[in-house]
């Protein structure tokens, strides 16, 4: 068994699964990363206008959930959801490519990501390269 | 506290930290990835040939850390770990961009992945995009 501990909490407008987009360049409003302050000497480094890779916990999603429809569209075959972006999968682990629009202590205000309200954070990584489509 | 479970495990002729390659394009051999039949209808839908992201479970690294010398070299200021990819990091996950070689049953085999043996696979997703950069 492997223990993970949230380094911090998503703030943002989106409180629902329903009203979320699927991807982050898909209508995500602004939201705020707030850091643990024990972890804030890990952010120094990044800054505004950095493109980071925040990853989450997506707590609502289901776990055993092995095949799903892409994009939730039923007229879409089912596929592993190993071959998808679902939220439901058996560690449901986010990956957001966001644009960090402000920090302010140990809040991050960011760009483009389509998390919920609360979604625990449980990383963030430089991007490497220039992939505007890495979620 | 957030549970995670392995989905799998790395088999790789790397065996230890310091063999291994910092990132995946600089020499990694390739390796397989052993995935749990119990997860196995959620590989549907990934093929020879695709790129995937890898999540793995630096279980090897520290998880104290919080700030290092980028790649290990002290003549480099010190930053948070949050804008590295040091495996050294509250939550050690690795992220990996490998191309899938074959698909034998729950045996994937990888390109250019820099974990060594043993290492717990945590997820498997799609590249969205086509950065060769995204590890």
């Amino acid at each position: 068994m492997i223990q993970l501990t949230a380094v911090g909490t998503v703030e943002s407008p989106l409180t629902d699964r329903g009203s979320a987009p699927r991807q982050g360049d898909e209508g995500a409003p602004e939201a705020v990363i707030v850091l643990d302050q024990a972890v804030l000497p890990a952010l120094d480094g990044v800054a505004p206008g950095d493109a980071i890779l925040v990853l989450t916990w997506f707590h609502l999603a289901r776990r055993d959930v092995l095949r799903v429809h892409p994009r939730g569209d039923v007229a879409r075959p089912e596929q592993g959801v190993f071959s998808t972006r679902s939220p439901d999968r058996p560690n449901p682990i986010g990956l957001h490519r966001v644009e960090v629009v402000s920090i302010e202590g140990g809040r991050l205000g960011v760009r483009n990501l389509e998390a919920v309200d609360g979604t625990p954070v449980i990383d963030v990584k430089p991007v490497i390269g220039s992939d505007p489509n890495e979620r």
